[in-house]
């Protein structure tokens, strides 16, 4: 067979899980965009500043795209979804959030948001907040009291601690307190792109001794070359961290943005500050060639075989890895 | 005159305002003691853990009383109202929180606050919050972004910042980032009781560089004697205050409670965190012999007399002091 046949067998064959995706969801061509590229599961944002009423709101909406784009999507709650999903040629759509705001100040709601589907949560996005501080907050701490409870209640419940966004203390903070590993769902090295957004490689490493998982990140600002960027710094990314931490331990979240507006980007990086942003956005963001929407993810996996991985190696890259850490966390 | 007629009739000519009472706001009976106690205004807290619409419901309520209880109270949200407070034999009540909670994550709610006369505003309670960390966290951090951005609005609002709860960094980092003096409304020294909820010297002098103002505080817990305090140990706290910042930067804040329910206190302690609280409490709570109640004021200003300060001392001390902060930062 061909390189290019081996490869579009191999992702059609493979359960593709992307650790992050933040579209606008409701809009017909983001699902069309998902199911055209093969994607087996997403773990889609459903709040980044939301409080609580905010985020029903959001799941609310997601129920009835269920029930509307039924051809492309379909809820995963649990690992039986996924491979339901898979022998559907469906869509799954795990509910994630990228902040703990919807709790608001109340960590019984975090039951609540379980058996509504949220099955992980960034526990904070970039800035303080009651659980600890974000990666661009002026202060570093570590987890507040409030937040080692909350990762605790995330553990009882089975709900994964994505750590992606969160300040440096909170992070090595939370990697010791959780029972569970825990999750970098989408985030690249410091040490390829020196960004506060990046990871170092002592992160890195305490994430995945504790049996956490790391995925590549596609979004441009943390990528070498910035807005020159394409599928292969991607790429440097995925080999970047399975030099680091070996092929079990990686995955991807490539953070796609689809269709959001001019306004929405600056309400995503401004937040509650409102009229400044610590890192302006240019609109629309210049997305890394080969790799900007769901639909080319078989990109992903033939540059993966290109760059020399074996069919087995690819596989734990684009899902297994990650299926492997929600099998351990959610407990279902 | 006797001394205590000459003490009884400052007290009654004294402009007296007391730096922070928590009680149960609409019973009658705390609203008569604060009259019969001779109070000319009262920091009354209306938010502890509430959000908006919790603190909203509280200040509601407040203006229903300000009608029903008018032959006691009336409410205060410039100077002049406390003018005509004490030449009305009322009690003003100034509204103020012991939380940043209630604007959540809209710093534009503090104008909304502000217009509703909310005027002094403790930044953080007890814990972690998106402004910065509270004197019980299990980690200090300094001012967020977010917390910047709060003290400059209350700057521009002329609403006190209070720092009483407020954890260490976060307390140097607020006086050093307000243009205003800033208050610890009702704070004992850390060298007479080694208590978390009490300021070292090193804070209190930098407080006082900028103008600001410290409160003698009545709860038994932050006392040298404990549940066994009397009046003298209020007295012995104000003494400290004044031999280590002078006669022109102390005030009181006696942090009445009176007819809380033991439910009441275990949600103040306890806040967000429910089941655990940091420094449990009996219940009812063993006050001070001597200065128990509003209705016992009269005993702080013969005790002062009884120390041996000057008719202008007790004056200042009693009210005039906060009157000068007030003045200074209000700007009305």
């Amino acid at each position: 067979m061909a390189p290019e046949s081996r490869a579009k067998e191999l992702h059609e064959r493979s359960i593709v899980i992307d650790g992050l995706n933040v579209s606008r969801w409701g809009e017909e061509a983001v699902y069309r965009h998902l199911h055209e590229g093969g994607l087996t599961a997403i773990n889609a944002t459903v709040a980044v500043w939301e409080g609580t009423q905010g985020t029903l709101r959001n799941i609310a909406r997601f129920y009835k795209d269920f029930d509307t784009y039924s051809r492309y999507i379909r809820q995963v709650t649990c690992l039986d979804d996924i491979r339901k999903a898979k022998e559907e040629g469906r869509v799954g759509v795990i509910f994630g959030f990228q902040n703990s705001s919807p709790i608001e100040d109340d960590l019984d709601l975090l039951e609540v948001f379980h058996r509504l589907g949220v099955r992980a949560i960034q526990i904070t996005y970039n800035d303080l907040n009651l659980v600890g501080a974000g990666c661009y907050e002026r202060q570093d701490v570590g987890l507040s009291q409030f937040g080692v409870d909350l990762v605790a209640e995330m553990n009882r419940l089975g709900m994964v601690v994505d750590l992606s966004h969160v300040g440096h203390r909170t992070t090595m903070d939370a990697i010791e307190t959780s029972e569970d590993p825990v999750w970098f769902s989408h985030t690249n090295p410091r040490n390829l792109c020196d960004h506060p957004r990046n990871k170092t490689d002592e992160e890195v490493k305490a994430l995945v001794a504790k049996g956490g998982i790391v995925g590549a990140n596609s979004f441009p600002t943390f990528l070498a070359r910035g807005y020159e960027s394409t599928l292969e710094d991607v790429l440097d990314v995925v080999d970047y961290w399975v030099g680091l931490v070996g092929i079990d331990s990686v995955g991807i979240g490539l953070d796609f943005t689809e269709l959001h507006t001019a306004e929405w980007f600056h309400w995503l990086m401004a937040g509650k500050l409102k009229g400044s942003t610590v890192f302006p956005l240019p609109y629309p963001v210049p997305l890394p060639a080969g790799i900007t929407r769901a639909d080319e993810m078989p990109n992903l996996t033939a540059g993966l075989v290109g760059r020399g991985y074996s069919t087995e190696e690819v596989q734990k890259i684009m899902g297994l890895n990650v299926l492997r850490l929600f099998e351990r966390v959610w407990k279902e």
